[in-house]
Formats: structure tokens, sequence, C-alpha cells
């Protein structure tokens, strides 16, 4: 053995790898399966688990071997390999264990109380919970800007995007803004001419799930090494060799499920396409939050409203759920593709969707840096809500700036992702039609698999061994650039 | 901490019972949910938290911790709890881990081959296969034997019914035996004049679901710590505080998928019993065996064939299934009571089950005690079958000497547990009519929380804090007595 140090390294990931298995089917089957009873065992045994990975991840020879490794002769790949286990082992040991403990305590405690505290609109209740959330939040970010030479905020961002910098989300969510809000009204004028059918329910569940399972089929989920089952709040779970998705329905719409799934398929196929040769160390894990959502959106947003695409779900939809003109092609288009704001991000639809990031975006990035102070936030959200969508937020908080979990979970860095996810989608079609002219005939005509290739060739199969900004080169060869995704809104929306 | 060795003991114990959650958890979805594709990464996580809970079970620590504890000032339940984690150690410990692994190996090789041996009838094919397995089981048998003063036999026997003794085996069976093949032959001529109507199918799957739970609903299983599930063999699996019961459906017949649920009730409600503030130590946990079946048994065969228990099924079936004839309660009582010898053990009626078991164990006993060779077991089946039950097994493997999976998978020692468990619940029952006079007009009633409360004060809340002669002592005031068995079936058959 040539490089033992990084051997003994792969050995240890492989066996974390295992146990996180177990920990990914379980946490899984919490959300879909388990009876009530079970839940106070269940979080012991996860919380054993967790305590066991993390005691492995820390352990003082990985040190020791992360170092060792990086005098050994490595081939190219284990190079790769070696640079994402130590980025593994810095966010595992960045922080002293007694601030990690106090987060844990601050956002649970944060999380408990918004549950009622949303509903009640009691954003006085609120305020001093997410001030301490926010204070811990600081001083996390302080510390890893410190050890990383990072700004702050860039140092929370690069837990979930690595690479990304605020500079570069500024450059492109600037020009977004510029274009974002006469775009929108646009649309407006435009589809207030047009007469679009709803669909009329009742749409059982059994007949939805039906649905769910062949649209899974059209995108080509493997269902030999996954599944689809119910919960409360739909993911993409388990492992990569047996992917567990969920998603919920509505009796009276069918429209959500089926986006829903979708969606989460995109998740799906990323996962179970991820490169098997080198499972179960970082460097074969999915690469970052934006490029996660970049699948999910490719299917939803790319494909999902794309007029030719409405053609292969129509008969789908016919077929589970029976006739009605509602669900013909054309029609089915405009219900894909109608845009209209609103104070909910989650029900956001795709052009209105980025300036709910937007506006959080910004908020977050002043108050991690201390520009501002979690009192300054309900008026700064009430004068972005007026500016890029229309809509006012004065005392509205449940609907306002209460609406969303992250923040009261600590995950300040996170919400631009979602949009840098649409943007990589519309630049990673942008990049097929180029390579492929007649892309648009072909998912008109229902073939897919050149759009799955593609993203299999250039992404699935990447795992981790770029960073996010040479993945995107390579893949599609310029940096991030939001022309795309205002071509692509422009082309569909207008 | 006055007893910090035994406190020691506690909290390892407890660790060990929240890894060991995660693992009958990925356990059971392995069976019931995991599509095929995942199972490699989940053999490979299994086998990494049976290792480590393996390593944990056998530390060197473990061995000093439970001598100091014995010199600890421990209560009466300390000890006896201290008892059954010596006894645990003892089990992990007895043998070293080369002979372990040969076992694992040789019967791993034996069983995958008897998959496809047995439809073949290929008794020459498994004859060495299994040679190999029963040479490792006389090793294994003479070390314990050994390390126990047990016989060989006893030594593997006291692996699934602590306490009890071939000894205590051959007075109980040796009864039975005397009797069993002529009750079964006048249970035979009386039924041969009944008319007894067969349910008429088919009986969608989702219907026979729909039916399990309300049977399960009826034994009292609680729903908020527990599931129903499909898989390929029907188990009760999970953690006493989270019950995970499977079942198969035959979409031509209804009863095998009912009366496997009210079996399968039977362990679950065992399980979600068991005493909670000891949970995750050894003594917490189900006795043996034979007590486990014996409440599957007082279930499916105590209550499952007395004639005002039909009373309580017939309007189920009739819900669900919809109404016919063969489902008014005293046809039904008939249907559940039928006899009728045939060659396969799993089918058989609660009548000549013991007849297969008897078999079992007296060729087993021999054969580890080195008094017969595996060569001589095909002869020794076909006489056994003949004298017993009447049926010639000659030449026929398939469902002779090959039908069962359990020698090919090492349990020797096993079938035994089986009558034992039906004779603990006839002797349950005995002891409950003796103490409740009305018992029989309860159960017509439809009032079971009698029987449920009896078994939960008698057996289920006891875990193991006693040996299982000592338990059956205690519930019933008197050691196992086959007359009670004899009893029930003379009433309910002739």
């Amino acid at each position: 053995m040539s490089n033992p140090a990084y051997e003994r390294l792969v050995q240890r990931h492989l066996r974390m790898h295992r146990l996180g298995h177990l920990q990914s089917i379980a946490a899984w089957d919490q959300s879909a399966f388990m009876p009530p009873k079970g839940n106070d065992a269940r979080a012991a045994a996860l919380a054993e688990v967790g305590g066991l990975l993390h005691e492995m991840g820390t352990a003082p020879e990985l040190k020791t071997w992360l170092d060792e490794a990086a005098a050994e002769p490595l081939s190219d790949f284990e190079r790769d390999s070696l640079r994402e286990m130590r980025r593994a082992w810095d966010a595992r040991n960045a922080l002293p264990p007694s601030l990690v403990e106090a987060i844990s305590l601050a956002t649970s405690h944060c999380e408990h109380a918004w549950r009622t505290q949303r509903p009640a609109n009691d954003w006085s209740g609120f305020l001093p919970n997410l001030k301490e959330v926010v204070r811990l939040q600081r001083e996390m970010a302080s510390r890893l800007s410190e050890a990383q030479g990072l700004s702050k905020y860039d140092a929370l961002l690069d837990r979930y995007e690595p690479g990304m910098r605020s500079a570069d989300i500024d450059r492109v969510f600037g020009d977004l803004r510029q274009w974002l809000p006469s775009l929108i009204q646009r649309v407006m004028v435009k589809q207030s001419t047009e007469a679009v059918l709803r669909p009329e329910g009742p749409f059982p569940k059994s007949a939805q799930r039906e649905l769910g399972l062949a649209a899974m089929q059209l995108m080509g989920f493997d269902f030999e090494a996954g599944r689809l089952d119910e919960s409360a709040h739909p993911f993409c779970g388990g492992v990569p060799e047996d992917v567990r998705m969920t998603t919920r329905y509505r009796e009276d719409d069918c429209l959500p499920a089926l986006m829903g799934v979708i969606h989460e398929t995109g998740h799906g196929r990323y996962e179970q396409n991820l490169p098997r040769e080198w499972l179960g160390l970082p460097v074969a894990e999915a690469r970052s939050m934006g490029i996660h959502e970049s699948q999910s959106l490719s299917f939803e947003m790319q494909l999902g409203s794309h007029p030719g695409f409405a053609r292969q779900l129509a008969p789908l939809l016919q077929r589970h759920l029976g006739a009605q003109p509602a669900f013909e092609a054309d029609n089915l288009h405009q219900l894909l593709t109608r845009v209209k704001p609103g104070y909910i991000r989650v029900d956001a639809d795709e052009v209105t969707y980025p300036a709910h990031v937007i506006l959080r975006y910004e908020i977050e990035r002043a108050l991690i840096e201390g520009e501002i102070e979690c009192e300054d936030i309900p008026a700064l959200w009430h004068a972005k809500m007026t500016e890029l969508l229309g809509l006012s937020t004065e005392g509205n908080y449940t609907n306002g700036c209460m609406q969303d979990v992250h923040w009261s979970a600590g995950l300040f860095g996170y919400f631009p992702c979602y949009t840098l996810g649409a943007m990589y989608a519309a630049q990673w079609f942008a990049t097929m039609r180029r390579e492929m002219p007649d892309l648009d005939d072909r998912i008109a005509r229902g073939d897919l698999i050149p759009v799955f290739d593609w993203l299999k060739a250039k992404v699935w199969s990447q795992g981790s061994r770029r960073s996010t900004p040479e993945l995107v080169q390579r893949a599609s060869g310029e940096p991030l650039n939001p022309a795309h995704f205002r071509a692509h809104l422009e082309a569909r929306y207008l």
C-alpha cells in the first residue's frame, strides 16, 4: 500500500458511510412511517449514532492522517478526494463543542416556540429568541471567517455553496433585481387576458400516488433503487443506493403533489447517479445545495414549464385522474406557468420566487455582517416586498418575516442556494441547446434521454470532484451567468 | 453512586440498546420496504453495526465490571438484572471468533444452496453441506457443554429456552407422544361427518389488510406504538417502543393472513408490554422463544380455536370481505379447528403440529449427541412421520426432511420451543379459568380484557426477571404440565 495515511482515511470514511446509512434510513422512517410512541426511542437512537459519527469524524488521528496523506504521492483523483475529506474535517472541527451545543439549544428553543408564535403573529415573543440565534450565528461566522479568511457571511455561505462568495451573488442577484420586477409586471399583463381552466377535484390520494409514480417513471427514476412514500414535509432522503422520496397529497388539487414529486425526482436522480466507485467518500457526495437545487429545478421548472413537456404530462393526468378540459396539454402548460405575486415563498411560481430569495439574502447578509439588527427585519421585509412584488407586509409577521423555519433553525447562508439553483438550471439547458439544437423538438416528442444523459455526464457523475464555480465552468463553458435565467423566463413567460 | 460497576454496565447496555434500535428498524425495512438494489449497502451497514455491537458486548472491561458488580450491594432486582447481563456476556464470549466465523460461513453456504436444492429434492447435494453445519454445531455444543456443565444438546437448547433441559422435554413430549396419534385419529373420525363450507374468494389484498388491522384492534395492539406491513416471510420485528409486524396475503384464501396477523399480534403485544422502566437492559427482554411462542399461540390457538372467539371474528370478516355462509360463526369455528395430517409443519393445525415438532426434536437431539449421523435422517423422518401422522416421506425430501430452514441455518435446539409454547399457552388458560370461572362466557361476549390483563401481569411485565421454569411456576402455580394441553385439545376437538 503506497499511501497508508490516505488508505486509513478511506477506511474510516467507509465505516462512517455505513453507519450513516442506518441514520438516514431511520430518519426517513421517522418522517414516513414511525408511529408517535416510537419517537423518544428513535430520537435517542439517532442521537447515539450521531454522537458516534461525530466522535469518529473528530478523532485526533484523523487530523494526523490528513496531514500525512498530503505528503503522499497521490493521484489527481486522490488529491481531490483528500481535499473533500479535509473540508469535511474542518467543518466538524472548526467550532468549539460549547458553541455547537449553545447553537443547538438556541435553535431548538427558537424553532419550537416559532411553531406557535408564527400562527399567533407574535413577533415580540419571537424576537428575543431570534436575537439569541443571530448572536450565536455571528459568533460562529466570526470564528469561521478568521479560520478561512472569508467575510463573515461568506463563511456561512461556504457551508452550503462551497466556493461561492457574496460578491458573486451580489453580481448575479444585482442583475436579476434590475429586470425582475418589470418582467413580473409584463407577465401579469399578458396572462390577465388568458382564460385558464382549473382542474376539478376531488382527486383521491391513491390515484395521485399512481400518477406520481408514472411521472417518476417518465423522469427516469430507478424504482429498484428507491421508493416514494408520504410525509408531512416532502423530502428526498435515504442513501444514494436506496433513495427515499416523500410527498404529500391534497384531495382538492392534484398539481402540488405532482410537481412536488417531479421536483424531488430531480434530487433523487442526482443521488442515484452519484459516482458509485467512490461511494462512501466525501468526494462522491452531491456538490452543494445550489447544485442539488439545480437538478430539482431542471426537472420541475426547466422541463415543467416547457410546452412540450406538458404534452407528456397531459396523458398521464388523464389516465390516472380521468379526462377533463383542464388536463388538455395547452391548458396544463398555462396552469404550470401561471404567475402571481404572493406572500409565501414556498407557494411562489418560478418568476416571483427569486424576489423572495433576494429579499432574504439582502436581510440575512446585513444581519450577519452586523449592519442591521433583528429589530430592523419587519420594516425591511415590508419595504422589499413592496418594491419587488408590490405587496405590503406591515404588521403581518405570520406571512411576512416569520414564514420560514430557516432562520429559527440557524440556516443563515442557505436561502441564496434556491435561486442559484434556478440560475444553474437555466444555464444547463442553455448549454444543452447549444450542443443539441434539436433539444426542444426532442422534449416535445417525449425524448428526455438527452437531457438526463447530459445532466448525468456533467453533474451527477462528478460528485464533489470540483468546486461549485469549477463545476459550472466545466459543464457550461462559462461562470454563472444570469443572462440564461433571464432568457429562459422571457422565452417561457412573455 | 453506590454501585459504580453495575451503573457502568447499565450505561453500556443502554448504549447498545440505542444502536440495536437502528439495527432492528433497518432489518425490518430490509424485509418490508427496501428495493432490491439497496441490499448490498444495507447488508454492509447491518454488518457494520453488528460488528460494533459485538465489539461493545465483548469488550474486556465488561467482564471486569460484571465481576466487580457481583460484589456490590445490589438490590434483588439489580441482582436479577446482573444475572441476565452475565448470561448475555457468556453467550457472546463463549465461542472463539474463529468458530463463530466458520459457523456463519457454513450456514450461509448451506442455506443458500438449500433454496434451490429443496425444490429439486436434492438430498445428496444437500447432505455434505448439512454434515459440515452439524459438525460445527457439535463443536459449539461441546464447548458450551463444558463451560456450563450441561449435556451437549441442553447447552444448545439453553440458548433459546433458558433453564429448560432435555430431561424435562422428554417428560412432556413423552407424555404427548402417548396420546397424540390416537387423539388425531379420533378427531379425524369426528370431523369426517361434519360439512364445512370453504370461504369463496378472491379476497382483495386491501380488504384483507383492513380486516387484519381490525383483528389487531380486537386483540388490543397499540397502533401508536407499532405498524402492520407486508413481507415475504411474516415476522414481528422492530423494538418494544415501536413494534413492526408483517404478514403476507393470498387472494384465494383469507384465513392464513388473518390468523397469521393474530399470531404475530401475540408476539407484538408481549414486546409492547415489556417492562418500560428497565428497557434497554437484558432483564427487560422477552424471556425465551417458548414463552414468546406461548403468547402468539395464546392469541392464535387458545383464543383462535375458542367457539366464543369465532363469534367475535365473524362480523369482522363479514364487514371487510362481504357476508357469505362460510363466515357464519359456527362454520368459521369449524374452519379454524379443522384437523388434517400433512407433510408440512408450517401448514399444520394445532393438533398435528406437535407431531412435527416431536419428530424434529428426537432427530436433532440424537444428532447433536452423536447417536446418529446426517445420513440417518431421511429413514428416521419417514419412520416417525408414518408412526405419528400415518404419512410416508420415502424419497420425498422436499416435503420431508428438507422442508425447514432451521437446520441449514444452524438453529439446533429451537424446534421444541414451538410446542413448549403451545403447552405453556394451554397452562396459562387453565390457570385463568381456575382464577376466573366465567372466563369462557366473557370471551364469548367479546370481553378479552381479562385475558390480556392476566398475560400482562404474569408474563409481559416480567421481562426476564425469572428463569423459564420459575416464570411458569409463579404464573400458574406448578411446573410445565402437559395435562393442560391435552385437556385443551380434547375439549376443543372432541
